[in-house]
C-alpha cells in the first residue's frame, strides 16, 4: 500500500519537472477556490474529527487546533494563494563558470523529488504544506495524526481534484490513510521513494523520526532560547526586547526561555526586567547572583537552563564575561534562536560569531525567527540541524540542485 | 572513550569558529612539513600495517591502496598545500536584506561544528579528509579501517603536533584509535557531539552507515553512469565520448556503465561505437535490437542495465523516444552522471531537466564529475543524495549558514 503510494509520487515527481510556473500557480489558485467552495464538506467531516476527540478525552487546547471553520478554512486558501505569488524557486542558475577546456558548468535548483511529511493534530498543515511541495515542484506523502483523519482525507481529496483539473498529476499529493504506528515506520524507511522527510511536531515525534528514519531528515526543532544583557545594554532597551521575547506568544519556539546577565549590570537591569514582566506575571527563576539582586525571585536549578517552558516563566543566569556568557549559551540552547543586548559593537560581533544557533540577533527580540519575518513568504519549518537547511526553511529549502554542463566533445 | 573524543572535538569546534584564515592555513602548511620530514616514520608504521595486511591474505589491489612510500607522502603534504591555497570558505555573506521594520538580516557561512568520517583501507584520506576539514574551520572525527590503523596513528599524531605548534587545538583531528564494528556504531549515535556522518569507501560501507546512523548523512555513491546516444548524435563524437567515458578509467564512480541508444541511429552508430570499445577489448552486452545490429555483442538481462561493472563491460539499450530513454535512465541510474550526445539543443535541454542526477552532460564525457575538473579545487566526495550537497563536495559543502540579525531594539 505504502509502496504504492511511493511509486505514484515518483511518477508525479517525474511530471512536475517540466511542470510550468503557470502551471503550479494555476492550480494553488484552483486548490485555494476549491478549498472555500467545498468548506462546508470539510466541515462536516472535521466534525467527525472533533466528536472523535472528545470521546477520546483530548484537552480543549487540542481540540481548538483541530477545529475548522469557514474563517479558518478561508484563512488555509489565501496561504495557497500567498504561495502562487511567491517567486518560483526551480531553475535558478545559482553558480556558472566555464572551464578551461571550455565546458561551461552551471549548478542549478531544481526539485528535491518527493517529500514525506509527519505531523500532528493540526489539519491545516495538509494544505499549507502540501501548498510549498507543489510550488517547489515536489510530490509530497502526507502522514498527518489519527485525530485529523477525516480533515486531511477530505483536504487531500479536494486538492488532487483540484490539481488534476489543471493538468497536473493529482499523485502530486497523497495522504497515507493509515494512522497506525507501522505506517509511520514504514515512511521512515522508504528510501527508494522518499528523498526526504520533514517531521512537524512535538519533540517526541520529532526524536522519534531522527531515531528510526533511514531516510533524510529535516529536523524542525524546539527552542530554548537565550537574551543576554552585555555589561554595556542599554537597559530599557532590554527590558522592552525580553518583555516581547517572552510574553508575546509564549507557546512559539522562538520564544526567550532564558535570560544571562553580565553581573557589571545585573544591579540595574534585572529590577528593570523584573518590572517589565511582573505586567504579566511572569514566574521569574534565577541563580544565587540574581537572586542577590531580586531576593523575592525563586530559585533556579541548572535543569531550569535546560528547559523550554513554553510557559510564562523564566530563568536568570549571572556571568561575570562575555566569554562565560557564550559557553553557557552554546552548552544549554538548542541552537534555534539567541540574542545579545549590547552598545558595545565589538562584543556583538563576537556574540554572533561564537554561537551556534541557526539566528543570532544584536538588539532584536528572538521572536522575529520566522519564514514571514526573515521575507521567505511562508515557511515549512525551522531547521536546528546544520545540513541542508538551518533557521527558517523556505521554498528555496525545499530544492535541491544538480550541474548542468555543456560540451562540444569534450573527453578526459 | 568516544565520548571523551566527542567533547574534546566539541571544544576544538568552538575555538575553531574565530580561527583566521591565515591560521588555518598555517597549521595546513605545519602539517605539509611535518608529514615530509616524518616521512620515514610513517612508512615503518605503515610496513607493520603491510605486513598484518599480508598476513591476513589482503589482495595485491588492496595492499597497493594501503602502501605509503616518500613519494605518496611528498603527494599527501602537497594536497595539503593546495587546500591551504584555496578561499576560505567560511564567513562569507550569502545573502542580505533590510526588512521594512529595519532589521538587517545576514546569512553567512561558518563551520558546520564537528564532522565524522568513516572510512577504509586508504592512509591518505585521513590527512586529505583532516585538511579539508580544518581548512573549512571543522572538527574532525576520523575513524578508519583495522588495515590501515598502525599508518593513521602516526598520520594523526603528526598533524595534530603540526597544528598545536601554530596555536590551535590539537583536537581538532582525532582518530578513533578502536576499530571494531562497535566503535563505527557508536559514532553512528553520537548525535550529541558529531553534526555530520560522511562514510568514504565500499557500497556495503556506505549503505551501513545510512542504514544505522542517526547523526546526518552525506551519502557518496556509487556511479552506474549512462550516455544516450539521441537520433541526432554526431557518430564519430559519440564514439569518441563513449570510448573516453568508458575505458580512460574503468575503476571510478563516474565511468560509464550503460548506452542507450535510439533506433533511427543505432545502425550507423552502435557499429561505430563498438570499434573504438573494441581497441581496448570492451564487453558489450546488448538487447536484441542491438544484437541485430552487430551480431558478436552479448545477450544484456534487465540486471545488466542496472550494474556498475567498474570493468571493461558496456549495456546497451535501444530506445525509440528521447522519452524512453529517459525513463529507462531515471529508472535504472543511481543519480551520478548522465550524459546526452545530440546535435538538438531542445533534446538536450529537455534531457537535462528531466535526468534526476547530480551532474547532467550535454556532449562531453561523464567522467568530468569531479571536484577538481569542476574547479572546486579538492573534494571530500560525490553526494548522490539531494539534501544538503549533490555532486562533487569541495569546501562550501563543509559549511553551514546561520542567520545574523542586526536590530536597534526591535520588538514583534
Amino acid at each position: 500500500m505504502l509502496t504504492q503510494l511511493g511509486k505514484n509520487a515518483r511518477a508525479a515527481a517525474a511530471k512536475l519537472t517540466t511542470a510550468t510556473t503557470q502551471q503550479k500557480n494555476d492550480a494553488l489558485e484552483a486548490i485555494a477556490k476549491a478549498l472555500v467552495e467545498n468548506a462546508n464538506f470539510i466541515i462536516d467531516k472535521n466534525n467527525l474529527d472533533l466528536e472523535n476527540g472528545k470521546r477520546a478525552g483530548l484537552n480543549a487546547g487540542l481540540l481548538d487546533r483541530l477545529m475548522l471553520n469557514e474563517e479558518r478554512i478561508a484563512g488555509i486558501a489565501d496561504g495557497c494563494r500567498q504561495v502562487a505569488a511567491l517567486d518560483d524557486p526551480c531553475g535558478k542558475v545559482l553558480d556558472e563558470v566555464t572551464r578551461p577546456n571550455g565546458l561551461l558548468i552551471q549548478k542549478v535548483s531544481c526539485p528535491i523529488g518527493v517529500i514525506g511529511i509527519i505531523y500532528e493534530a493540526r489539519p491545516n498543515v495538509t494544505a499549507d504544506a502540501a501548498a510549498l511541495c507543489l510550488k517547489s515542484g515536489n510530490a509530497v506523502i502526507l502522514r498527518g495524526g489519527k485525530e485529523a483523519i477525516e480533515s486531511n482525507k477530505a483536504i487531500a481529496d479536494i486538492m488532487r481534484v483540484a490539481i488534476e483539473g489543471v493538468g497536473l498529476p493529482k499523485d502530486a499529493i497523497q495522504l497515507v490513510e493509515d494512522t497506525s504506528r507501522d505506517s509511520s515506520v514504514a515512511l521512515m524507511k522508504m528510501n527508494e521513494y522518499l528523498d526526504c522527510l520533514i517531521p512537524r511536531g512535538s519533540a517526541g515525534l520529532i526524536r522519534a523520526v531522527v531515531e528510526n528514519s533511514t531516510v533524510p531528515v529535516i529536523e524542525t526543532g524546539s527552542g530554548n532560547c537565550h537574551i543576554y544583557v552585555d555589561e554595556s545594554a542599554d537597559v530599557d532597551m532590554a527590558a522592552k526586547i525580553i518583555f516581547n521575547a517572552k510574553t508575546q506568544r509564549i507557546s512559539v519556539c522562538n520564544a526567550c526561555e532564558s535570560l544571562v546577565i553580565h553581573s557589571g549590570i545585573i544591579d540595574k537591569a534585572l529590577p528593570a526586567i523584573k518590572a517589565e514582566l511582573d505586567k504579566k506575571n511572569v514566574l521569574i527563576k534565577g541563580d544565587e547572583r540574581a537572586r542577590a539582586v531580586c531576593p523575592d525571585i525563586e530559585e533556579a536549578t541548572e535543569a531550569d537552563f535546560a528547559t523550554e517552558y513554553l510557559d510564562y516563566i523564566i530563568s536568570v543566569k549571572t556571568v561575570d564575561s562575555l566569554d562565560e556568557a557564550i559557553e553557557h549559551i552554546n552548552a544549554n540552547s538548542t541552537g534555534h534562536s539567541e540574542a545579545i543586548i549590547t552598545e558595545d559593537k565589538k562584543n556583538a560581533a563576537e556574540f554572533m560569531q561564537r554561537i551556534d544557533s541557526s539566528s543570532v540577533y544584536h538588539n532584536a527580540s528572538t521572536r522575529f525567527t520566522d519564514g514571514g519575518e526573515f521575507g521567505l513568504g511562508a515557511e515549512i519549518g525551522i531547521s536546528t540541524q546544520k545540513l541542508h537547511a538551518r533557521g527558517p526553511m523556505g521554498l528555496a529549502q525545499l530544492t535541491t540542485t544538480k550541474y548542468l554542463i555543456f560540451g562540444d566533445g569534450q573527453i578526459r
